[in-house]
């Protein structure tokens, strides 16, 4: 794979370029190329410039509508409902954070659901955002059917991420993002692009065998995270971002790679939680960093997500290093 | 070992003088004798009977303090701060389960976080509890350091147990709880108590190496769920369960199990949802059963948690089978 390297900046505005000269309206076009920009930055490629050409696709086709205006609900004190409205997911959780961390400091607590929606990229962003606002953030996302309830052998469950992440006093927020596979499906699709083998334990073939063939691991399952509790897991935030939302079902919904079908209409739930709510907010903190200090006084341990802040320092002063064919696909987007 | 069949109310009652007799006000030996007798039923019997001898044993040295009234106090719209201080963890339980899902009507969603609390049993129980009222829920819980951080060795995260449930139309609800180690430390417990091995992949030795002796892997720390997604999982719930809700964090926490040391004081923290909150409430449960019914359908493949309703049933019709050694020391402090 020969590789170049871009202006974080110019990434965005090529992307932004290709979207709207694809028919996005210019705030949805300036939202999806924010969120891919920032995943590319972040080395989490599954979900940066790689989408662009198969986002653009179901926009062309009318998959996803790249006008659509999310529409948020207020239902009760501490709940708000948005309606993706079949478009891009990014701009529905742009409403969400802007409305999100007003009801959460009246009420300590506050969910927002968002139905008809799409593939919303780098979990871990999304609670970042949360944090970034001095919340506690859980985020929970259904994806295409990816996995098999414990026992089975066919795809009922997506991937199904969760995100978690909290603030800190004078530091960068703890981020938290996994999916409940054993690894990311966006590996094995780059794997099947590239035409490489898998590990082992990544995924079942269709007749629920083992498989190191990447292509063959598409067609058939991923291995739940650890086994039967990933598979649990994986029913939890089926419950929680489509039956609680009102989205489709992971085994309901399209896929987010093709053309093909409906829109995935799938669901994504967020939970912010205030800590100052909580009788004593400074105390909060003070704990905080004391586990913060206990896990890294350990020789080889971390926190999960640290690296993300070096990452984003040297793409900023030095650009990103991006897969220049992918790249020179959607510059002939911007420039069509 | 010998085992005994004893009829469940007998048991309940046992388990109650028992406690009486050491110390315990009748009000909160009603509720621990409860909940591990429930425990007891459903096959978890690392959170049952087990436990009475050590519950007793820091009960009577005053690590426990069986007559302690849990308070709650609402901190905001969605907050219910509840102090279980300094005694056992079922009490406070049963106020949140009193005073939670009134809030969580009013808001939409409402948590209540327990804190100076002390070892809380079946984690799926607590969730359940809120399934029943007709909420969705989620249980977080730190307990006695037993995980080592991704990358370190030394143990810094509890278990730190994760529980869900929702609601079903007409049908129990649907029940998830697991630990956040590869298995639950209750098991490590029992094999070193009956003095047989565990197998290879539970946990490791204090030296960091993988081992089958459950002595050593007591000493040592528990391999977490799927390797570093299950270790950045029990963060959450560390900062969930005890940064949040102003309890100790796990490495400073003393032992459900012996006398030695301050009150453990640890912490749990329920959020609970209430799905006729979310636009639809009848769409909740027709999405719910065709979730449901689509698991079912594929042999080999059950819900987490269903053959627990089979169990209660046979229990209460023909009695359960416990450990007669441990049932005649439970009777010696029962007649006391």
């Amino acid at each position: 794979m020969e590789s170049i390297t871009i202006n974080v900046d110019e990434l965005e505005e090529t992307i932004q370029r290709a979207f709207e000269k694809s028919g996005a309206s210019t705030r949805n076009a300036r939202s999806v190329a924010r969120a891919l920009t920032l995943a590319e930055v972040d080395g989490k490629t599954g979900h940066g410039l790689l989408r662009v050409p198969s986002y653009i696709g179901q926009l062309r086709a009318g998959k996803v509508d790249g006008k659509a205006r999310p529409r948020a609900t207020q239902l009760r004190p501490g709940v708000l409902v948005v309606d993706a409205n079949g478009g891009f997911a990014y701009p529905a959780f742009d409403l969400v954070h802007r409305q999100l961390p007003a009801l959460t400091n009246q009420t300590g607590i506050a969910a927002a659901a968002i139905r008809r929606s799409h593939h919303f990229g780098v979990a871990g962003h999304q609670a970042e955002r949360l944090a970034d606002a001095g919340l506690v953030g859980l985020v929970f996302g259904n994806s295409p059917k990816a996995m098999a309830p414990w026992g089975g052998r066919d795809a009922v469950f997506g991937t199904n991420p969760i995100a978690f992440a909290a603030p800190r006093r004078a530091a960068p927020p703890i981020v938290v993002d996994l999916a409940l596979s054993q690894v990311a499906r966006a590996n094995v699709l780059k794997a099947a692009e590239a035409g490489e083998a898998i590990p082992q334990g990544w995924a079942l073939d269709r007749e629920g065998r083992p498989t190191t063939d990447a292509k063959a691991a598409l067609a058939g399952t991923m291995t739940p995270l650890g086994g039967a509790k990933g598979a649990a897991l994986a029913l939890m935030v089926e419950v929680l971002a489509a039956v609680l939302v009102g989205a489709n079902l992971s085994f309901e919904a399209s896929s987010f790679f093709d053309e093909e079908g409906p829109p995935p209409a799938v669901g994504q739930l967020l939970i912010a939680i205030d800590p100052r709510a909580f009788a004593d907010g400074q105390g909060f903190f003070a704990r905080m960093e004391r586990l913060v200090e206990v896990i890294e006084s350990q020789e080889g341990a971390r926190l999960p997500g640290s690296q993300r802040i070096a990452r984003r320092e040297r793409a900023k002063a030095k650009g990103v290093e991006v897969n220049a064919a992918i790249l020179a696909k959607v510059r002939a987007f911007a420039t069509a």
